[in-house]
């Protein structure tokens, strides 16, 4: 989508503005089948007038550059400080999350998760993302079939942009 | 995501090579419920080096260049020329359609369509995206709770990019 920065932000975002930019960071990936990884990630929050930011993220790996994950998606706001973020992921998942923003944290259930028939069975996942002072950190859960939602990955990132 | 157009396009997506690129055009949108209305497009499917197509499009209004609608997400080509589509929508969808290329056309329909609490009653997207000439054209049928598919959008797109 065209993000139009001069636009004005719409009102009803006043509550998320905070995500706003360009955010560059680390992160680290764990879960119970795989081996620990880290990988850098820039995130992107922009807007075009519209009640809704527009979300993109990459990873790579450390040494090499390498592309890892992507996301795209959006995030809306509606009613009293309820977030709705839908994200498409490249790996078969098509993701609708729900929750809540309090000042400036961000907690999101996902509603539903779905999955083309090649994707892996992710059956949940949940999301928060926070402002510690100046550093935008984040925390993701993932429970697939016949394993419990556990943590799976955290980052932190410093605004660029 | 990080688009990488230097990098070499993976092996697996040259059945979808065709749609690289950015696309302008416009198109026309109906449904029995609501005023014909026409829309300027831009369409764009890049990538980087893994084995899906990023996507993003964006439509605005034809006179006043007012932003309406945008998508974001990644089509992924899996087997013998089965095709994935995972789609985010900032109207509170995140849908996953399943189909197939075809020579220079692509045919998918939704397996699934994920909805905030505030979205429409969707309950149905087929799309297809097809090739002709040097126009690159889609349609859209869309279906909702208590009424079958119908035609939704249709568009034809030059590449300018």
């Amino acid at each position: 989508m065209k993000p139009m920065l001069a636009t004005e932000l719409n009102p009803a975002l006043t509550p998320v503005a905070f995500l706003l930019g360009t955010w560059r960071g680390e992160g680290e990936g764990q879960y119970p089948s795989i081996k620990p990884f880290r990988y850098r990630e820039e995130i992107r929050f922009s807007h075009n007038g519209k009640p809704f930011l527009i979300y993109t993220q990459w990873t790579e790996a450390i040494d090499t550059g390498q592309p890892m994950h992507g996301e795209a998606g959006y995030l809306r706001l509606v009613g009293d400080r309820r977030v709705e973020f839908m994200i498409a992921q490249p790996i078969g998942y098509a993701e609708i999350s729900i929750g809540r923003v309090d000042g400036r944290r961000i907690d999101v259930e996902c509603a539903s998760v779905g999955r083309t028939p090649t994707a892996k069975p992710v059956t949940s996942i949940s999301r928060s993302l926070w402002m510690d002072g100046e550093t935008l950190r984040y925390e993701l859960k993932m429970g697939m079939e016949g394993a419990p939602p556990a943590p799976h990955l955290t980052a932190s990132f410093r605004r660029v942009d």
